[in-house]
């Protein structure tokens, strides 16, 4: 029987675990702690390391709260009760360096306390990638871990969360992606997925383990290039459309100010510093007009 | 007879004034003009000013759109019709000097075309500013500005409008105002403001022409003070709640959003650069810690 309390404890080890493996990574940044309760019910551990030897500013956060749903809420979701629970791991990393990408993790579940048999919970979550430029042979090695893990557990979920992805972290406004894409998948349930609730439980704790590894390569890869003035105002232009993304369209970020999360911890994905430059055009033939050509739905990364 | 063409026109005038003037406060910054089109109907005269003596990026733009109102935004009005007009100039303008205020200027003309004699007409706008350090002085002076404008209209319009700016320009997920407020209205017709059309198109122009006299003076007032490292951090950080506002709360940032905008021109309010820095806290004693303190509603800054 998988219960709250059973994912909320296999989620706080994942938490630990990234931590772990990302200080490594970085060599020099280390996390620093906030324990936190919500007004109205539960509470989490906010874990935030800045100014690393990579990582200028990132956010690994665990919270299991549970109270009243707001009225907005309850709609969006098409529920009816109000009393909730919800548990996850949200990760935003943010790195110094233009050439490592801005990466983002989340694995959630959420139910509502209702009659027995009506089932009404569901786990959610992804991986996604917004590379300030985009370098397709790490695109290609970073969709084809995901693919990996999915394979492992249901042979159509990558092509659909990947589809998923890419329609979610879409700056409408901009008309371009976020990045370039990963996985996303919502309100995952027996029928839904066609796995029972301990194979999605599974799921759930294998993209939280597929995070580390990949991260830590992409890192690796591209820690020692160089790279200059200008493609430093670019990198800070490009956070500028994540902050514009989080703070228009995500729907964890509403959730959060809508339920009157703990704001620091919420707003951890924000950049450290992002640029917002009037018109800017990117020169023809340019790696930054080659990556916002890149930055659009439907490609296949992997063939 | 007040036609939307004369509004249209009155409020390209006061562009005009406030450009010329802008660019003799700064002292070497210059505007540069795009002319653009909205698919749909309508267009504007986006002005931008970068990297001036004090402005570091500023926008003041005029608009005249029409077209037919998407089913969100007739819902949110509370309207059938979906033959709109809305005509405005706005203003933002971001300094390079942390003692020299953010201001923000808009007056704009929204009707719908109904029958006559229905009335769906309105003029709404507003002046508020945000010091990234809460000067008292000049806040006072700011406030008595917009009051004596106010007063040579109607009695209880700067109180009604101040109120409604401190209600309107608040951060609810940091439980903090964007600045010291000033005046905000919208909806204003002859029921629910004691005037004349005429009268109501006369206080509109008033605004519009109280924000260059004010400001021209807060530049003056502040240009020579010298400012340190410190202090620069402290308003990226201050802009980055000017950030968070204007994405998550702002009503025309949304609508222009939502109508299909011309992006690069509603985005003109995103300041050059902006920080965030997780958790702080500003020193006990501090002039930071004093401007927090500053930031609720219901200040009475004249008396």
């Amino acid at each position: 029987m998988i219960t709250k309390e059973k994912i909320a404890d296999a989620y706080q080890l994942i938490q630990d675990e990234i931590c772990s493996g990302l200080e490594l990574a970085d060599g020099s940044g280390k996390f620093q702690e906030e324990l936190w309760q919500r007004d109205g019910g539960g509470g989490g551990r906010t874990r935030i390391i800045q100014c690393g030897s990579i990582i200028e500013k990132g956010g690994v956060n665990f919270s299991a709260v549970y109270g009243k749903l707001p009225e907005n809420i309850k709609k969006a979701f098409g529920v009816d009760d109000d009393d909730f629970f919800a548990t996850g791991v949200s990760i935003v990393i943010h790195p110094n360096h233009p050439w490592i990408p801005i990466i983002h993790m989340n694995i959630r579940y959420f139910e509502m306390n209702c009659e027995v048999g009506k089932d009404l919970r569901w786990f959610g979550g992804g991986i996604d990638l917004t590379p300030h430029y985009v370098i397709e042979e790490d695109a290609r090695f970073f969709h084809t871990e995901l693919k990996n893990t999915c394979d492992r557990f249901q042979a159509e979920f990558y092509t659909k969360f990947k589809k998923w992805a890419d329609d979610y972290f879409f700056i409408k406004h901009r008309q371009e992606t976020r990045g370039i894409g990963g996985i996303f998948y919502d309100r995952l349930n027996p029928a839904s997925s066609g796995l029972e609730w301990e194979g999605i439980f599974e799921f759930s704790k294998a993209i939280g383990r597929t995070f580390l590894p990949v991260y830590t390569e992409l890192i690796q890869r591209n820690r020692n290039r160089s790279f200059t003035e200008e493609q430093k105002l670019w990198q800070f232009q490009r956070r500028s459309r994540y902050v514009e993304f989080n703070l228009v369209y995500d729907a964890g970020t509403k959730f959060g100010l809508e339920t009157n999360g703990r704001i620091e911890s919420i707003l951890m994905s924000m950049p450290p510093q992002a640029n917002w430059v009037y018109d800017f055009s990117a020169p023809s033939g340019s790696e930054e007009e080659k990556t916002i050509k890149l930055l659009k739905k439907g490609i296949n990364w992997i063939s």
